[in-house]
């Protein structure tokens, strides 16, 4: 690497990090809270809109686009319940994260759970739901995010793509760095989030408490007073248009288990900190969520999904806040409009980075088990998983672009993995108790706190499957066990690998002599320098041979009377064999005679030394042909054989 | 290569042939014939149509394109003139190449003619023009080809880029079997071609004669009774028309130099076989040139450039035919036109056959003086030079699809590096004969045919570059003088790279002893064998080193003492080193390590072996880490260290 191309990594980067500094990236409460509840706040800039858009679909067809438009269909009522049933698991679900954080101090993500309790399949299981999971967090989140910034300015729209692609790769910089620069960088962004939410619900609220904002929307679905307002919509219809606004809004509750993965990164003690930020996490995610609901509901302002997948259309996280706000047009609204805009977009890409955090720490745990390449193991000079990293920023960006940076056809495929990894990781829970019930005789009633929400998990499991399979669910349902069948390819390939390589498989019996084969096309420096370099390796174990292209077993070709009175003069007394070539090949003839040479002596190991011109500029290698990579190319699979290059360096 | 492919290519290219078999794959003079003159012959195939093109941007605005379709304008007479002009070039061209061809009976391209005579830089420019040329002969030949054959076949129409590369790959393949087969091969189409263009002419004459088929043109230009026939073009716009249309209709010439090219692939004698080729060639080109050119006129069938580049025309060849045999919706004019456009197509395939006759060839002997990569100087195991057939389809397909196969954009291009290369030999041929006067009295006749040759070429060549500069003759302007340079810089290379190898220059006090480091990551197989290797090559002068990631001076880092207690089992005894990498580089203290060694002990010879594992299957290797290639890599331009991989096969 040259050293300007050092100088921009350092600039890029950050200086070295030498492996004693690890401590030092560890992150505080506060910070933490940013780095690792991201990714769950920020949830509610899509959440709301995805139950509203899956209620939208089951309108009547009468209804139409125009009833979306004036928002009064008393089918988005839904959206209560279905928010008020969300939170409820959301309240499960941190109770048993709390029990996960505090049996596992050292970090107690859903493979490491499942590993430990449920055995390999379960734990490969979750380690791939949970890698498919970070990836669509970074797509579903920055694409989100950009759709709150080109829904408030217009010139924007329809660069979605590139605007997500661009702020993915802004975020995997940031990443390469290392964390704790990440976890400064991004603190603004969430607690600004934080606070512009709350203003919006407390103007809002003040709003509806003066009586203003409401929009004519039909009670609950389920008061009996107004059963005509769903016109032909009963019984079990009515319970399958729950089920899917239910299992859309379920990616509220993406990235919960965020902070029971990363509990190492926080500062001493780390099980308390984290224990502590999440419920801090929690109490925030379901008072946005639910407020955001019900004002979404209060002022009248639903979504449904782009016709033209293409085109990504105005947030309902935007329109609620033209409604909170009114006219934004000028002043301070329209101030406090763009701000809400910004920091959405800024959480949405720290949101992001939760799984930048994540994503390389897991790969990273399934490579050391062998399940994934060694390779994600290795940290950088900046302390970091750069391979992790660099793969997470490809795949998303990838998903992104596919996908036209639209979360209407991104959340689809969301929320699936992440319940799945709820299960086994509570499912796990369960088993480490019982596991664990000599020592802790109190373990029944955690075992039924997290038996509670593996239930509750694996029901929205289902539900998800059930509702969301044809959306884009099955994508996920089959990347699963294809991800599990790779990864024990991956385990089994290093297990036989390290069998076959175990030292006590060497033979006794190595190989005690060794001769030397150069080969010759004309007689010039570099070839004395080869015969000089086999000299010291073979001794007078020597031998040149020349391929003579042209010339048959009892005819000479062109050229190789001159190298023979070269030969004489510089050829140091070593023997010059020739191999006749009658059909120009250079490469085939060496092979016969090298094969020759392990039938004849077995026993010897056997060297071939190829001079090799080095350029000293690029193109200039297309003046020479690469006969020494050719012939180290073509013996490559000869057991027994090795192929030196003696290089000469060219001038300019 | 496997053995499939090796099949494969039997059956595509043939069996091999060996070096002595080079004398079978001459030709006699009715092949030869059709290898060489076809390029010439089927210039008739758009020679006219360019012609008419240029009369035709002549037209005043107001005649436009409905005067075209009628074809009544009297500037269309015009024709008539320009090619009595360009056969009376032809003429002299054709008396200066026989001289050529009896002078240079090893095949006396411009080229070497240029060398021989007028010195490097004439050669040079000639050789560039001369190849530029080639690539150009492909482009166009094969495009106007497909051009009559999607004027008979409408549902071909628009596809003409797809067609022209098919056709081009066609012809490569054949010219990789070797020129023999392709002579036979291409024999039935030129032949065909001249039989039915003689059908056309004596039907056409014969209907002429006949009173039959006359459009009502008017008289030539010249004439004094029909000026007003112009409106307002006289004196030098007059001539300016007539230099455009002559430089267009040059294209006709395009091609006449090929047998002298290829003296060398005519039976023996070949001089006395080429010229007798030459004198045939030149006689039906003038007869086909200037026949259709007067049918044309006669017919009232003209051609103007289609105002969509990327759409192709129909021909004007396809339209004489359609003229002449009048009706041919079905019976004998039916079949005899579809005829006519089937065999146009064959010859101009056969025409860029020629170029990959005399493109290689020139190719090698520019390779072998050093101007251009020797490797265009190799010859195949079917005695071809396989290099320059694949250059030149690779360029000549590249220009095809980037002009949409269009010969209205192609042809501005042609004429000027054909007459640039015609000018250059002629003037080379004068000289010869002032150099060889002594030895032959009667020099002064001849230099004079060849001078008049020059002259001739010497005026077409300017009229070309003034005539047709603005629609990309500038492109071939510019390009010959920069390809005159890149040979230079190829032949200062080559020349360089000698003079650096002489063997000469090797210094005497070559090291005598000899040093062995082998890498180290853990203790296994692969390890085991690079020890004993080392201890093959190095005796006791053998030394491990073991890099140490995360570990600095005073502190081993994890790993290491697993590695030492293996180490005293199976390190053969060897030294173990181990080198700290607190920034867990692992190239970089390598590299380091190398560089120390170097300077502690310069006049020891360095070996670094490097365990290599080598995978079954291509995706294994992303379960590996390339660290054997990144040293080698790294250590490549360290002079004195020379890094040998000992490669240890994995099991699938």
């Amino acid at each position: 690497m040259g050293p300007a191309l050092v100088d921009l990594r350092r600039i890029l980067l950050g200086r070295r990090l030498t492996s004693g500094e690890g401590e030092q990236a560890k992150v505080g409460n506060v910070v933490g809270l940013a780095v690792f509840s991201s990714d769950a706040l920020s949830s509610v800039a899509y959440a709301t809109q995805e139950i509203m858009a899956s209620l939208a679909t089951a309108l009547p067809a009468s209804a139409g686009a125009a009833a979306v438009a004036v928002a009064i269909h008393p089918l988005f009522g839904l959206s209560g319940p279905v928010a008020l049933a969300i939170v409820a698991l959301l309240w499960i679900l941190g109770v048993s994260y709390r029990q996960t954080i505090l049996a596992y101090p050292m970090g107690g993500g859903a493979y490491t759970v499942a590993k430990e309790n449920l055995g390999e399949g379960a734990a490969l299981v979750a380690g791939a739901s949970l890698l498919v999971d970070y990836v669509l967090t970074v797509a579903t989140s920055v694409s989100s995010g950009v759709a709150a910034i080109t829904a408030a300015f217009p010139p924007l729209h329809g660069h979605n793509v590139a605007l997500t692609l661009s702020a993915i790769a802004f975020v995997a910089m940031a990443n390469l760095r290392g964390i704790r620069e990440s976890g400064t960088l991004f603190a603004i962004p969430t607690y600004g989030f934080i606070a512009l939410m709350l203003a919006l619900l407390a103007t809002g609220f003040l709003k509806w408490f003066l009586g203003g904002g409401g929009a004519p929307v039909a009670g609950l679905p389920s008061a009996p007073s107004a059963p005509g307002a769903f016109g032909p919509l009963h019984g079990f219809v009515l319970v399958w248009i729950f089920m899917r606004a239910f299992s859309a809004g379920c990616t509220a509750l993406t990235g919960v288990e965020a902070i029971s993965n990363g509990v190492q990164a926080f500062r001493d003690p780390p099980e308390r900190n984290a224990s502590r930020t999440l419920t801090w996490m929690l109490l925030l995610l379901g008072v946005l969520f639910l407020g955001i609901t019900l004002l979404a509901r209060h002022f009248g302002v639903v979504y449904a999904h782009s016709p033209d997948p293409s085109v990504v259309g105005e947030t309902l996280l935007s329109k609620l806040a033209r409604a909170v706000y009114g006219d934004i047009s000028h002043g301070p609204p329209r101030l406090v409009y763009f701000l809400t805009q910004a920091f959405t977009f800024a959480i949405l890409v720290v949101a992001a980075n939760t799984a930048y955090a994540d994503f390389p720490r897991l790969a990273a745990l399934m490579g050391r088990d062998g399940y994934l390449p060694k390779q994600f193991a290795f940290q950088g000079d900046r302390l970091v998983f750069s391979n992790g990293i660099l793969i997470l920023t490809l795949i998303a960006g990838l998903l992104a672009w596919v996908l036209h940076a639209n979360t209407d056809l991104l959340l689809p495929l969301y929320a699936l993995g992440v319940f799945t990894g709820f299960t086994i990781s509570q499912a796990g829970m369960v088993r480490h108790w019982y596991l664990a019930r000599k020592a802790q005789p109190a373990w029944k009633p955690k075992a039924a706190v997290n038996g509670v929400g593996a239930l509750a998990s694996g029901i929205v499991m289902v539900d998800i499957i059930l509702a969301r399979f044809i959306h884009g669910a099955w994508i996920v349902a089959v990347l699963i066990p294809a991800l599990v069948v790779l990864f024990r390819g991956i385990r089994r390939h290093y297990r036989r690998v390290e069998a076959s390589l175990a030292a006590s498989r060497s033979e006794p019996a190595s190989p005690t002599r060794h001769h030397a084969l150069v080969l010759v096309s004309n007689v010039h420096h570099g070839v004395i320098q080869a015969l000089q370099y086999g000299r010291l390796i073979a001794g007078d174990r020597v031998e040149a041979i020349v391929v003579d292209p042209g010339g048959d077993a009892n005819h000479e070709g062109p050229g190789m009377a001159a190298l023979r009175s070269d030969w004489a003069i510089y050829g140091m007394g070593l023997p010059l064999r020739r191999i006749p070539s009658p059909f120009r090949k250079i490469v085939e003839p060496i092979l016969a005679e090298v094969d020759r040479f392990r039938i004849g002596e077995p026993g010897v190991c056997l060297t071939v030394i190829l001079p090799e011109l080095v350029t000293r500029r690029w193109w200039q290698q297309f003046l020479h042909n690469h006969m020494a990579l050719r012939v180290r190319t073509a013996l490559a699979d000869r057991p027994g054989v090795i192929v030196t290059s003696v290089r000469v360096h060219l001038p300019t």
